[in-house]
């Protein structure tokens, strides 16, 4: 079993797990209590909170310790849009940030807030200039990841908080991916990690505000985390987050290089094995240790489904995955292919022999599931009859409208047309990435219509 | 070394730490993925929902995994509020609530809610005649903890359930101090927990909402604990926590027996052996391992402290324990004295000889105290000769003012009076207080004038 997860949560690392068992004993008491138990608590939380400060990159009374990524998400938020209430109440935010931003910047909106959402390139990358004239007089916050969770695409974080210091907008980073790789540089207001995406426990988040970030803490009052987390501190699980850091960081470079390598070999060697299959995500700007890539003619379930029983734990920022059934934003918002999609990470300590075996299952494994799906074989020569086909695809869910189309293209002469009706959400960006993938001409869609004309191979 | 701090925090259950550790290597995958570490996961967590609902009394559908017990009030209140908005905006809480409580009427107040408190009786417990005449038409939600954290008192919950269910009004009932000793009986609609106060671990929060509760999540939305509370589930934690609650309910009604007993010598013994102190909370209707008393002419920090350098880990409601100066709201709300106040709540497992030691050390450790602050020693027999007399204590803090009104109460004849000037916020509570106890008369007070008429003892 090879687990290519490392993105969604990692187990734990033996330095946490030391930590924790001996902070079990240690740490269970109040913090907040003067007795011995109580100031050996607080002794434990303070050690943390130095060595995640320095870890992160600011003083530990700029660290907060939550409940989660999402919950410093949820609070770095809402607490600057408050604590900024006087200079605006927009939000600005990258198209291809975590769902827990993008949900935070809905509640915002919902509160009467505005959100101005950054595009980004076909790379998932924003681009700094871009991003600097969206920064509005009225602008009370920036949101920015480190990186992309789903294609591993780094983001100019450091020339986007040049261009917030010039427009006197704090920038938040939510830093979840990359911090167990090494410090967000630059002059960032407000970041957040999550403990579990580098081999922490779950139940443990940062959250740093640096001084003089005006910051109200949304919520009820609570005393805990000078008023900035609310609820019981849970300090064993605290110390193996702290400790656990430092340990991955001082394995960083060594294993960024390694797993690299490994990425490396991936992204050129799938669409080699694969046809029709198209890599993702910024090649150059990128995390170290994740690939994305899209296969058509295969629906993302089902291919994790058949992934795992070949014994490879992959994930996918397409369809069901996470109980909806709409297609990834991220991918959206970058304009490439969603179906089929399937995201690997890999966990520290990932050895060649791994990759070798996932690259030798692969090729199989999407085969059939196209042969399963009815996907289209070798295409036909030549050359149909008429010069428009329709084929109705509604009530059909992705990948099947475009399976349907590609199924079909070669009845109709070069120059012809085929008009889809396909109603799934998911078809608005396939078929058009189907286009560019294969060299057909996408001539735009009406409603649940979709145009598409057959252009020389 | 004596732990007397149950109630605020217990260490770790030995079938927690059990549950914990063999979880850690099963559950920290994303449960919501599909691969085999994902749906590994998913089953713990099941599972764990499973044993935790069958030991709350609900359905595991109706029950959600919080990050804390402050989590769980939180989020159950708003999103209760919120839920029944159309039904009114008044929360009903008793006066002797958590502050977690507290601060969220605070919040629903600041949104534009009212927030009307029910008092209760010298004995902290709640007229369930008067919570049921407190329901208007226009009430939203009302709140009552099973058990008072701070002097131990049971609340009548189940009365209190059956005027809400009358009235048409949900009941909260934050069952964070009694969850260990057994279900929440009654007909309650919401219900709240924290999983270090049974010994799991901390992190781990529960929130029940029976079917049919109008309820709508606050904050971002978030798809983790279907809807009900954001951020990566801490499945080993989750594990952990339902497990040792089964382990303690197993144990609790022998365990409750045998700590009621030691919990009764307490409230026997102490007023006997410590001149000047009332032990307060309901003699009957109480927690079986909690006892609170409060000690005249002394601080609350001191004694904590004082008690600790002697190897006795107690809590108290008053003052500065909590970073705050303000009394207790508790005993406020009471209307007992704060001054000197200590809470000992025992953990499963003290035995007879730890209860005889801590009452073996209590009255030296008092007397310190007091003769560190001078306070007075046997009363001056007779009277002086100034019908009036005036004690300056403006600038001291509790129990200051009161030291000075005892030293002086002698000097005046019976009948006479004196007149203390005070500004501690706490002399409104202890003045009162310290007349009820010693039988002088407390006149009243205007401002920071508070007027004390002997009486013949």
């Amino acid at each position: 079993m090879s687990y290519f997860d490392a993105a969604s949560s990692l187990p734990l690392h033996p330095v946490a797990r030391q930590a924790l068992l001996a902070s079990l004993d240690e740490g269970w008491a109040d913090p907040a209590r003067v007795h011995r138990e109580g100031r050996r608590a607080r002794m434990l939380l303070d050690a943390a909170r130095e060595s995640a400060a320095e870890s992160v990159g600011c003083r530990p009374d700029e660290l907060y310790f939550t409940a989660s990524g999402t919950h410093a998400l949820h609070t770095g938020i809402a607490g600057a849009l408050a604590g900024r209430r006087r200079a605006g109440r927009r939000l600005v935010v990258s198209a291809v940030e975590h769902s827990a931003v993008l949900h935070a910047a809905q509640a915002h909106e919902r509160a009467g807030g505005t959100v101005r959402e950054v595009g980004v390139a076909r790379s998932g990358r924003v681009d700094a200039q871009e991003w600097g004239e969206a920064l509005d007089t009225d602008c009370a916050l920036a949101c920015l990841q480190s990186a992309n969770h789903e294609v591993g695409t780094l983001q100019p974080v450091e020339e986007a908080a040049d261009h917030c210091a010039r427009a006197d907008v704090p920038l938040l980073v939510d830093a979840a991916q990359s911090l167990p790789w090494g410090p967000v540089p630059g002059r960032w207001a407000l970041l957040t990690g999550s403990a579990h995406k580098w081999g922490g426990p779950a139940g443990v988040g940062l959250l740093a505000v640096r001084t003089g970030v005006r910051f109200a803490p949304p919520g009820p009052a609570d005393e805990r985390e000078s008023g900035h987390a609310p609820g019981f501190e849970n300090i064993p699980a605290v110390v193996a987050a702290a400790a656990s850091l430092r340990a991955v960081r001082a394995e960083a470079d060594a294993e960024a290089a390694r797993l690299r390598a490994l990425v490396e070999t991936i992204r050129a060697r799938v669409p080699a094995l694969v046809p029709d299959t198209e890599v993702v995500g910024d090649p150059v700007h990128r995390l170290p240790h994740l690939v994305t890539f899209s296969c058509l003619y295969v629906d993302g379930e089902a291919l994790l489904h058949a992934l795992d029983a070949a014994g490879f734990s992959v994930s996918s920022g397409s369809s069901c995955t996470s109980s909806t059934l709409t297609p990834s934003h991220v991918l959206r918002a970058m304009g490439v292919l969603s179906e089929g999609n399937v995201r690997v990470s890999l966990p520290p300590g990932t050895s060649e022999e791994d990759v070798e075996r996932f690259l030798g299952a692969l090729p199989g494994v999407v085969e059939r599931v196209r042969a399963h799906l009815g996907a289209p074989g070798a295409p036909v020569q030549g050359g149909g009859e008429e010069a428009e086909l329709t084929v109705d695809a509604r009530g059909k869910l992705c990948p099947l409208p475009v399976i349907e189309l590609a199924k079909v293209i070669d009845q109709v002469p070069v120059g012809g047309t085929v008009r889809v009706l396909a109603d799934d959400e998911a078809a608005r960006l396939d078929i058009p990435a189907w286009c560019e993938m294969t060299g057909h001409a996408f001539e735009g869609a009406e409603g649940t219509v979709f145009r598409v004309r057959r252009v020389a191979g």
